[in-house]
């Protein structure tokens, strides 16, 4: 007798990377340099720290359901998105809101158009619930192919279009222009992008859930935001898209830890800014290094988001690097989302400082 | 054009009690008596607030996301549970595990029996993955009738039947000998048994996971071991199902104050142990002090939970007493699952000084 439905029967799971980060002990953390899952690589805010203190300080919560209506960390959003509160609502994660859209726009059986390589636990989430998942490819050398795209949507016609924008791992961003005229030209397609990396592009769509209700923006606090342990995203769609996803959305999953991080980290945007833009200095720099120091031996691919893509002449180079990198605490992100990208790995740009140390080690790996 | 599916179109939401405890300031808190959702009524272990203040103090980690794999986690819950950790794995509350299951065990179109009145969020979860949800009802003075759910089992062949035990809102316990008739008897349906109070009825059918895979049992860190804030929930089921549910399961989902806050709770079990012991007792001193206060103005039922239900003349005379006691800061839950329990409202059993209270306000009321 097996119970799963039908499905699920076999589904590949999410391929998680390494995390030795909590395998030692917190001293040893300090040591390490993880680059492997796009996470900020500094504290957020000090504000966070003050601000979790304080609640620990007061009297104790813990017995208590989280408050399911957090008016003040709705009017932070919206001040920082620069929309009505009704175009929001936050969840426990990005993924869990990914969950939750799958449940409201997708029926069994479903296509879902990914245009990848991309974030492969949307892909999970869309099987999860019984999606019919199909990719829409990067070219071989990861440039995005307009025509080949939206044919590709024509055929396919998928309920649901997701687009990472930035897109992990390739690093491209597409203008809000052509976002526009995607949902005018494909009406009928409801598009999902993903804007996990967007403080690091600059690049947001956030202003055409005004007018189109053919478009949801997932974002989350765990990239620039720094805030990944606390597990806090948020959607920006029409307030009827909103409101759909209001009506199954447990308003129990964001604790009091993560409603409060989220407030002291909007409170203090400034850090974020400062933070995002070091990165993106360092990236420049990080970039040309590797172009200039190791041209025959990797491709570092142009990326929009606070990493990059590297490409290596060969699987077992990637491989060997990779482990040296690991051997030195240093831990980047293998590419497993399919053959294209079979020879490539990802790194998260850290601070100058950081990613010193990562050339530094990469000098000594190929003996320069 | 409206995309949302179909079986969310009609969808009633899960009705949310009042939770003004989250509008007043910390100190104002303290005197809100919170007994609606039969969240534990006192802290937990202080061992929770100093490990979690020791967390704070470590080297910061608030920008990495929470470590997938907690084994010192599992081997406390193996302990405490007394079964191996294959059969067993935590989750970022029971409400989030009762979603995998449906998208496990559940597709689109099937028919789910739920033992009713019961656990509202669970009907929900079940409807917003396309399910076709039945009750099996407890009869009009909430006796369970055998006779009637078995004949409804066998009618209505359901893919999963939910039975919470002790059931919330009414209080009745089923032997573990019956549910291991059950599984016998009706060996191709799924049994989901929700233990959320199970720590305050004693009663406990984990060792049948060891022989049966139609079974699943759902637990919760939130009422007995006073965790409701950090949203934690842990399955017990075969080592199969374990492994079915690990395909979907999101790992990054508990933040690692939540890990470090079972993990103190589960290391002071005896804690845990003299608050039910507490509210057991508060429980039977309360309900008799009703039924001889207040014999022609309510009806207590039995109750293996932190709760009892109690049934009014009319509908109106419930509200009067419920506004009552909201106005003196006693909160407590109306019963809005369905015709039968329309006259009744649950409250949460605290310690007997809490319930003093209760009881002092509703003297007042009736003027005795």
């Amino acid at each position: 007798m097996k119970f799963p439905n039908k499905y699920l029967r076999n589904l590949r799971p999410y391929k998680l990377a390494s995390h030795k980060v909590w395998q030692v002990n917190p001293e040893e953390r300090q040591k390490v340099l993880k680059l492997d899952w796009n996470e900020a690589t500094v504290p957020p805010t000090p504000l966070v720290k003050e601000m979790v203190q304080k609640l620990i300080d007061e009297p104790m919560f813990f017995n208590l359901y989280p408050s399911t209506f957090n008016e003040h960390l709705i009017e932070l959003l919206s001040k920082y998105v620069g929309l009505p509160k009704e175009n929001l609502q936050y969840f426990g994660s990005s993924d869990l809101l990914h969950e939750y859209i799958c449940k409201v726009f997708i029926s069994v059986g479903d296509p879902v158009l990914i245009l990848g390589p991309s974030y492969d636990n949307f892909r999970l989430t869309c099987q999860a619930n019984g999606a019919n998942v199909y990719w829409s490819n990067y070219t071989d050398d990861f440039k995005f192919d307009k025509e080949n795209f939206e044919s590709d949507i024509r055929k396919i016609e998928p309920a649901v279009v997701y687009i990472c924008n930035p897109n992990n791992p390739t690093g491209h961003v597409h203008t809000v222009d052509y976002i526009k005229y995607l949902l005018d030209e494909h009406s009928d397609t409801l598009f999902l992008i993903d804007e996990a990396y967007q403080e690091f592009s600059g690049v947001t769509a956030k202003n055409l859930v005004l007018e189109y209700d053919n478009i949801l923006i997932s974002r989350t606090m765990s990239k620039a935001f720094a805030l990944a342990n606390f597990r806090v995203g948020y959607l920006i769609a029409s307030k009827d898209n909103v409101q759909f996803i209001n009506r199954i959305r447990n308003p129990k999953n964001l604790t009091t830890f993560a409603q409060t991080a989220t407030i002291a980290a909007l409170t203090d945007v400034e850090y974020m800014n400062n933070y995002t833009k070091e990165v993106n200095l360092a990236k420049c720099w990080f970039k040309e290094k590797l172009e200039t120091l190791f041209s025959k031996k990797m491709k570092p691919y142009e990326s929009a988001g606070n990493f990059i893509m590297i490409e290596f002449p060969s699987y077992n180079e990637k491989m060997s690097l990779l482990q040296f990198l690991a051997e030195n605490n240093i831990f980047v992100r293998d590419c497993t989302q399919g053959y294209s990208v079979r020879k490539c790995f990802r790194i998260t740009i850290g601070t100058k400082k950081q990613m010193e140390i990562v050339l530094n080690v990469m000098m000594k790996y190929y003996a320069i």
